[in-house]
């Protein structure tokens, strides 16, 4: 698919403050208050679908997501990680990866579902994810 | 993890109707009325996260994942696939397969959001799924 013939928010934009990348992908943090670190992996080339990616990208891909799943656990230590590949707003490439507490403003629901409290967030929590960015470049690398 | 201290609904049950399954994961079909064509991938032995799974392993259940997508795009024609793995209240690893459409009750929002409309299903969407048992076995054997 021709991205000139197909502008998207991702292919023009970084879609959230960049805290790595490489020629594949870019990781940036959601800047979410609900959420402290949730984090997108944005593919840099315009594709709407995994399937649409050789397998050789889709793995490289799922690499940093895999790893980004590792930071957050380190990081934030979460009840559960949510990884999720949606994109009908947005039909380019990227991952959304949210560290979801059991005390969280949806949690179990999604976090796109109806919010099931107040939720605030910890302090402490937000201040684990301003540790996330160094925790990234310690595993993949500046 | 002993899934015996750590019974959960996905250890225990199929978690769906079982189109597909091999050593590793079961494909099932979700029985979800208004999203027809709705899979899910679920591993067979028990782990709550990705990273929990050594990487070929990870590897090896994004391989089924993508032949899922794949199946779905050929078969139902959606406008757009969400991929997910999420399990805040089944914490066992499991993907769900989502083909979504324009007219769908919560596109362009998750399925997991407040509907978007009525969205009823065209008959032939419903009929379309029907074959999906038998296009996912064409690719990956019986």
């Amino acid at each position: 698919m021709n991205s000139t013939l197909t502008p998207c928010e991702f292919c023009s934009t970084p879609g959230g403050a960049v805290l790595w990348q490489n020629d594949l992908c870019r990781v940036v943090r959601v800047d979410e208050p609900d959420d402290p670190g949730f984090c997108r992996v944005i593919l840099r080339r315009h594709a709407r679908e995994m399937t649409d990616l050789a397998p050789a990208e889709r793995d490289a891909l799922m690499a940093v997501v895999y790893v980004v799943e590792e930071t957050l656990r380190e990081t934030m230590r979460p009840d559960k990680i949510n990884l999720a590949s949606l994109g009908n707003m947005t039909p380019h490439v990227h991952w959304h990866v949210v560290p979801r507490f059991g005390d969280d403003r949806h949690f179990p629901a999604p976090i796109w579902a109806a919010p099931r409290r107040e939720g605030a967030v910890p302090p402490e929590r937000s201040e684990r994810a301003a540790g996330i960015a160094a925790a990234l470049i310690a595993r993949l690398g500046p």
